[in-house]
């Protein structure tokens, strides 16, 4: 249930390099932490002139005008152990997919617990076991 | 203080089914919460090719190109009977008020504690007091 | 390593003003919080017609057309104070960068360790060492 929204600049990216980027975060799920290959819940979105700012060398990255903002909603339970995974996997698969530098790919993971996920008819299917993802 | 965010679609919904969405979040949390009416903070994105994807069948689900991804800003003191209602009764009312299945309705909580948000002029309104909504 | 994301309605503001927005917002936390003028990282959304609802007077607030929901991923170690502060500050700062009334102002502050941003290559930066920022 991690759930991805990738804040992208408009017109760089083709359609199907946004399809290769989605299937690269997936990956980073399945990769870095043996999470389901079903679990593929993303978001992008395109922002035009003057819509997305990334600092161009904010502590000492390269940041070309490709560079993107991606937040996750990741469960709270996760520890620091799995983050470093996760992310590490995100920089490397998404940097592979779209041909540009992990200086490009900033990255936020936003703490939710397992229970306040609905994966559909309303219920809460991970609010009751062991965390899960 | 519920703050929503849906992601949906591009095509797929008019802008007075967009209309219905954001009437249909608003009356869940007054029907499922006894929120006020006039707590009504909600973001509607509309999404491209390529750009929104859910995996059509993950966790039993029948989700089709309707599909969306909902996140709300929620109350962090909030109970899991709380987060119970309000989810049941998104899926419930987005379902009836846009005629799609509540499988096409993902939902996230985001856990946000009170003194975090500002109504209008930079105050934390709700930072005093006991927990509200 | 606070992240903006300022959804604003479509057509209300020229380039030139999302450009002065983005600049009162990194502001905020210069003259907020001390922190360094580098760490400007901000994504403005667009949204059409149907796609952005805030309640014109909930809250005592006088909203107009121009109102608008920013949300901040922010330290989850800062104390209430520097909440007051930073809120302040853009409420303040984007008022005046945009001609508009601070109740036009919507703020939520979603808390986020530091210890799950990563500014690119994949690596947690702020993981080690005393909370920043």
């Amino acid at each position: 249930m991690p759930v991805f929204t990738a804040h992208i600049p408009a017109g760089e990216y083709s359609a199907e390099q946004k399809r290769a980027l989605a299937d690269a975060l997936n990956r980073s799920l399945v990769e870095g932490l043996g999470i389901p290959e079903g679990d593929r819940f993303i978001v992008i979105s395109e922002h035009g002139e003057g819509e997305l700012h990334l600092h161009p060398t904010f502590m000492g990255m390269q940041r070309t005008s490709g560079a993107m903002i991606i937040t996750v909603l990741f469960g709270a339970h996760g520890p620091l152990d799995d983050k470093r995974k996760v992310t590490a996997a995100m920089a490397r698969l998404v940097s592979e997919a779209l041909d540009i530098s992990s200086d490009n790919i900033f990255i936020a993971l936003i703490p939710v617990p397992n229970e306040n996920f609905s994966f559909g008819r309303g219920d809460l299917q991970l609010a009751e076991g062991a965390p899960r993802w």
